[in-house]
């Protein structure tokens, strides 16, 4: 494969949220939403949920004015080829391929995104990644859920929470009263959530200790989602009598998502953490020319 | 990736049917079924409908036997790991595989298989590879089939067509007609196929040219089907009065699948032959450690 239109590519993933990485250092490489459609498509190219595109800040437009904060620029590409601002699955894989090309040194990595500088932090072990993921905000309000596919079953009340994205958190007795969540769980009032919400379902594993499952808008069921890991974090913790900010202490989760393990830090400055895996599984050469793109 | 536990791979696609390839000539390879199902799992792994082993014949205990009649084995699993006899469209990605390594030269390619060894054509100018999937067997009797999310629809007929394995074939207008297919269709009698069964519809777009969708036992709707687009070219030339053992000629069908486009010929000899593409689109590295497997 030494074909003119042959790129290096991996693929890799955090807490099996996936990605295809293309390296391109000097933004060289022309990226049309269709090629990045066609690089994700999981049959008729290498499959993702979505692009990690690892350009130098300075060789960005979107990214330059951020060069002297952060080295690299995560052009981040959803599967359908659209552009977004952020992944916190998606910066933990983009840190992990930096090491092990020799770009960045376990410690404080800062990230260019669209969504502005993240500063994440590479442990020395290699066991995981940590990112600064904002502030949880939670307007109040009562929110209900309720299971598409068992309108038997009574509305639950939820935790409505904002990680810039919007959450409603449910705590059931086990992840299975989730149903199979093949359809969009019924959420009311509809005027809480405008542009759509992500649910999460949480069941109690002990003490600071939960897991989830969560149906993204617009996704359907997912193995993962940082961001709702945050809401779940924080909705458990206000459950559970913590309010770091007012209590002047961090509090830490270990957060069961079904692609792995997330560690939720809520700091007493306000700041969300997630610490967790990330992997390469594979590398090598995709021909751009035999994806029909 | 140079660890110990790199192993060379490819990734390919006949009609969207798509493998994960792993050369090992000498058959070194240690391949428990956690480690093929790791390997096709699309998040935690490359991903794929099934796993394509290149082996030669003579170093395989499977295959032995068949060295002498052609030389490479195509030890082909399943997606969870099992193995499996014979796949029309990864055998077309596995010649292709050959012919880009140097291994064969365009003409006739045996390939050894769990069924047998089966015939393959690869086309001088790349443009596809031919495969002989046997004879077709039309076994009579009434089928009907009835599209489990559309029951107010009235039972259609269907052609029952045995390409080793069991399918029903229904003649509908649209291919829309076939619903979502998020379900099994209700197939009836259920005795006629005690070992389930494939479900193709088929809608016309030409003379001698058609379009279908295939629901196949155990995963649902796919993007293509080999042994399906034999059975519906054989029961569309039925049909249209087609009879190529009888009528002492050649009958050739286009048969689109969603995946792209197949031609399938029942020769005058009996034998059915289907000629389609087979893309390698990336090959490299993939790191067996980091699999979790």
């Amino acid at each position: 494969m030494t074909g003119a239109q042959s790129v290096p590519f991996l693929k890799g993933h955090g807490t099996e949220n996936d990605f295809v990485i293309l390296p391109d250092p000097d933004g060289l490489l022309e990226l049309p939403p269709r090629t990045v459609a066609r690089l994700c498509d999981r049959r008729a190219g290498i499959g993702g949920d979505g692009l990690l595109h690892v350009v130098r800040s300075a060789a960005h437009p979107e990214a330059r004015a951020a060069a002297s904060d952060a080295e690299w620029f995560m052009d981040y590409r959803n599967a359908d080829g659209s552009v977004a601002e952020m992944c916190g699955n998606g910066v933990r894989v983009f840190v992990r391929h930096l090491e092990r090309a020799g770009l960045v040194k376990p410690g404080e990595v800062p990230v260019a995104t669209r969504a502005g500088v993240r500063h994440t932090r590479l442990a020395e072990d290699g066991s995981g990644v940590t990112v600064r993921m904002g502030r949880a905000a939670l307007p109040g309000g009562d929110v209900s859920v309720r299971v598409a596919e068992r309108p038997e079953d009574a509305a639950r009340p939820a935790v409505h929470v904002s990680m810039g994205n919007p959450h409603a958190v449910v705590f059931v007795g086990e992840l299975a009263d989730a149903g199979a969540l093949l359809q969009p769980p019924l959420v009311e009032p509809a005027a809480a959530y405008p542009a759509g919400v992500n649910v999460e379902f949480v069941a109690d594993r002990g003490p600071r200790h939960v897991a989830m499952r969560v149906h993204e808008r617009g996704s359907g069921e997912t193995r993962s989602c940082g961001t709702g890991a945050c809401a779940v974090m924080v909705a458990a913790a206000r459950r559970d009598g913590l309010d770091p900010v007012a209590d002047g202490e961090d509090a830490t989760y270990t957060v069961e998502v079904p692609g792995g393990t997330l560690v939720i830090t809520e700091r007493a400055d306000g700041e969300v953490e997630m610490t967790g895996p990330a992997v390469i599984v594979a590398e090598g050469l995709v021909d751009l020319g035999r994806l029909g793109a």
